[in-house]
């Protein structure tokens, strides 16, 4: 295998307690009747009257949408991840329900990292982040478990 | 609030043990990329060269894309949820990347059931799931936590 950005991050190059922000995106109304259509139809996430009626007393983003709109974020951040951001699994909560116009952002620190032993060429990191509006209403809390190679590794 | 789906189900129509399987679906290239292009945009997931060259050996599936299909066979079930199918959190695990052909299915158990302290209309239903594909291969295996509505609740 080959490295897809060789000046990105390898597993020696981060520690715990190290922090991330990433950039921030803007959720519109359209953007989440869209993954809804494809993902999640439901009421609640597709009609703001339909929505009005619900849990969510108002329309909401599929916790699933946050999801990858996280993901987004982390995997556009640089520096990257050398070898790319590879997620072996995940806890994922939605404390508040996202709404149109929330403008996200990620946080996030290293929160442990454990290396492999059958492989010495890797580890596995794990992230904990929010994701935050705009008014630092947390949308998102995860746990990700992320792959990451040693420098000189042929990752 | 009104239910959105009277003739669903309520916390009183499940019991520990209840299994459901869902309809499925077929992936591929297009779909593959596009969501990467959305949410998960790197080479492993955007272009079958360059993800020769990496872990993945291959094009693959993002794991928030095989989460957001696995979201769309469990939220089109029927009989669906009366008040709708409504995630406080999950764990997440992706064994094996999911591939462009894979033909996707859900197949879960009610491992839990837990009434709410605080609210007696309502409680939280732990299903335990595994997105296989036609191979059965273990393309996911997902923990959720569900938000279900006692029968006869304001829900």
């Amino acid at each position: 295998m080959s490295i897809l950005n060789p000046d990105g991050l390898y597993l020696d190059d981060v520690h715990v307690g190290m922090r991330i922000v990433t950039a921030t995106h803007l959720l519109d109304v359209e953007q989440i009747k869209t993954f809804a259509r494809q993902f999640d139809p439901q009421g609640f996430h597709l009609d703001e009257a339909l929505a009005a009626d619900t849990l969510f007393e108002g329309l909401a983003a599929s916790g699933w949408h946050t999801a990858a709109l996280t993901m987004r974020l982390l995997a556009t951040m640089r520096p990257t991840i050398a070898g790319g951001l590879i997620g072996a699994g995940a806890e994922v909560n939605w404390p508040t329900a996202t709404r149109p116009g929330d403008v996200l952002r990620v946080e996030g620190e290293i929160a442990e990292i454990r290396p492999s032993r059958s492989r010495p060429d890797r580890g596995i990191v794990l992230l904990r982040s929010q994701t935050l509006n705009q008014l630092d209403e947390v949308r998102q809390q995860l746990a990700a478990k992320l792959v990451m190679f040693r420098r000189g590794s042929q990752a």
